[in-house]
């Protein structure tokens, strides 16, 4: 079923024929032969089809875009070039910070296939490590590296103005993905939309009261432009839990197709909101062998570190290159120490409170929205899961409005613990 | 001079040359023969050259890009890609508000060379008009709707994102002259540079009480940041009183070479600002036989009127379209009146206070920094002129630090008032 563009949908059988046809694949495998090579479709994903490739000397992983959303069907289109931007955001993010991105092997646009490393077992979605209560005692330290590097690097403080232009105008292509962040984040879950779900008929006053909330609403307008106007920095544009997989010692970022010049609050926020969703989907997971008590302070714990830690790579990463190419605050200007600090806190202060913005609005699209997550989802109890999604989505809505109170990620954990102990 | 692109410089000689080679010129003046042709270079501008052409059946005015900075030389070279950008925007602006932006009628890129209609005499510039005391009735009618309407007409409440993108990403190439600015509004002015200069001895402890100024430095920070990360509509990016030229019932807007997806702020500030500037330099025009007192007062009448009018114009406009292809503001989000209300009144208090802080900044840089304006520069005593300049720049200093407090342009100009009644 080939396209006249040159584009075929593959699957498992029509992938042997593909890696042969490319030989940065086929050595991958030890090269020639591809007896006794295996080949397994993963895809748990919403969007996407991924292929696993075990040969006996070697594996990847082959991910295929096709034109149109995977768990929705051909009637809601979506292109394909979107593994261009997928591979470029993991080409660009594994430069800056190879220990948490798979190396990618190959790219050929034409199919809009990436072949990248295999994350081999013990590897996992942390979203599904999360739901089994374990702990990831450097996920904080990984994470926050990860967004440090990728975010610093990318913006301003490091980039001369005009590279920063180049790279935003190049990501202003992946507009059809912004497109459907835009939609289903910041619009469905505030109007009746028939794409919008909840645990009904527990939330229906809940999802109503959301589509009724003023002030959240008007705030959600302002993060929405921001969303759409600030090219800050190169961000992942879909750092939820689902997008990373984890081991006890490692961490590695997957799946940025959704990748563009946006604000780096919209990455630190979906992580952080995510993890706060887990938290709240605890009580759902807790069962007579295990209260889940000391998990939740785990998690508690991991995002308090993740912020701090970040806050503290960042500021380094700024001061190691202050006197490098990047514009944006130059050390001639802000040239005395305090003057330089109080810049770098007004930054992060600021970066704080839209990340407690984006993160809020992650969570209210996850309750009220299209998508929602397994934390919550695999709770079969719908009475249990919808005070758990009770719980969150009143802590989401109380972060979102009154962000800019916040000064410190320990006032948010407060909020958490006040919510649901 | 022919460089290998197909570029030459032209001069008062080879413009005729030039203008027999181009059809869509030689027509506008009647075709055929060009005896009698008068060419003219007027180019007052810093950083162009610009032809009037003026012949027995008809006129236009060309205006060409060097690689360099004329006032500078080559010295400072600069793309004369700016002439694209320039025509781009003056063709894009022109189609949305005809009636304040001079057609174009010829656009050769390889030459960097705009053709656009002549803007006959009476049409002055309209800082020469404020300097020399003249009113324009119509000033702020016409200049609120030259910028509601571009603004409007090219912001995320018109545009869908997908165009508002496709846009951003042609505009990100108007990067030489973005960095221009950085460097001369946001940067030179807090820092020791030897391109900063100001009225020698009597402003040297306002210079250098600029670059001590923390706290002004700190916002300053944060309006560059904006200036370089936000895409929020097309602005024109020079919009001072040297870019307009004026008669009594005509308003036109000319040379937007420095035109990119930026902040609103920056345009309006930009008018407002050298508005501002025009009051402050009064006392030092006046004489026995005109005090200015009548006409500072309509100065800042104007201002009044044009913050006003921008607002009712935009608004209208936005209702007007309140159901078109933009996607920022969903009315099935913002569903009820008074909802509506407000998301508008936030919106333009925002942009007021993004308007105060940019338009304080191109004050700061006109006394501090490069380039001067002649609203000052023509004070021929030094000691006068040093004391309007220095109510201006503590004007502005307030205005930029304070801006967030002022909820209607009346109390900005009770602080114009209470600087310098
Ligand atoms: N490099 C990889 N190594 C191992 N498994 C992977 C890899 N990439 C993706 N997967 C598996 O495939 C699933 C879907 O991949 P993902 O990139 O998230 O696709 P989608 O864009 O459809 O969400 C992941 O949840 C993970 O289980
Ligand atoms: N369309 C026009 N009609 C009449 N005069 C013009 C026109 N365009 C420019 N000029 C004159 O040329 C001067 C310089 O033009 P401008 O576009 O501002 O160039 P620069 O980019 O060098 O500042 C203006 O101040 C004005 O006097
Ligand atoms: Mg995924
Ligand atoms: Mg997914
Ligand atoms: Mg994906
Ligand atoms: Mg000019
Ligand atoms: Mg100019």
């Amino acid at each position: 079923m080939e396209s006249g563009d040159g584009f075929r949908a593959l699957d498992e059988k029509s992938v042997v024929e593909y890696i042969k046809s490319a030989p940065a694949l086929t050595a991958r495998l030890g090269g020639g032969q591809l007896d006794g090579v295996e080949i397994r479709e993963v895809g748990d994903g919403n969007l996407n089809f991924v292929y696993i490739v075990l040969g006996p000397a070697g594996s990847f992983v082959l991910k295929q875009a096709l034109p149109y959303i995977r768990c929705v069907g051909e009637s809601w289109p979506m292109t394909k070039e979107r593994a261009y931007f997928e591979a470029l955001a993991l080409k660009e993010h594994g430069r800056l910070c190879p220990d948490h991105v798979p190396e990618v092997y190959h790219f050929d646009r034409s199919m809009s296939v990436i072949g990248m490393r295999y994350l081999e077992p013990p590897h996992i979605i942390l979203r599904k490590g999360l739901i089994a209560g374990i702990e990831y005692p450097l996920l904080a330290e990984h994470m926050s590296e990860y967004m440090a590097k990728t975010l610093f690097f990318t913006s301003l403080l490091y980039h001369s103005t005009a590279e920063h232009r180049r790279a935003v105008a190049e990501f202003c292509g992946n507009l059809e993905l912004c497109r459907l962040t835009e939609q289903v984040v910041f619009s469905d879950p505030y109007r009746v939309s028939h794409f919008n779900r909840w645990t009904s008929p527990y939330l229906d006053r809940d999802a109503e009261a959301v589509r009724e909330d003023d002030a959240l609403k008007i705030e959600v307008a302002g993060l929405k432009s921001m969303f759409c106007e600030r090219a800050q920095a190169l961000i992942h544009g879909d750092l939820h839990t689902g997008s990373i997989m984890v081991t006890s010692d490692s961490t590695q970022v997957i799946d940025p197709e959704f990748a563009f010049y946006g604000p780096m609050g919209f990455d630190i926020g979906a992580f952080l909101g995510n993890l706060i969703l887990a938290y709240f989907s605890q009580d759902g997971h807790a069962n007579e062998g295990n209260d889940r008590k000391a998990y939740k302070q785990w998690i508690l714990r991991t995002i308090v570190e993740t912020w701090d830690l970040f806050q503290k790579k960042f500021i380094s990463l700024w001061d190691e290159h202050k006197d490098g190419k990047g514009e944006a605050y130059l050390i001639s200007i802000y040239n005395k120490p305090e003057l330089w600090i109080s810049l770098q806190q007004k930054y992060l202060k600021d970066l704080f409170h839209d990340a407690l913005g984006f993160g809020a609005a992650k969570m209210i699209r996850r309750i009220v929205g299209i998508a929602h997550v397994e934390d919550f989802e695999s709770i079969a109890d719908a009475s249990k899961r919808a005070s758990c999604e009770r719980n969150a989505l009143n802590c989401a809505k109380r972060l979102l409005k009154e962000r800019r109170q916040f000064e410190t990620v320990g006032q948010v954990i407060s909020v958490i613990q006040e919510i649901q102990p």
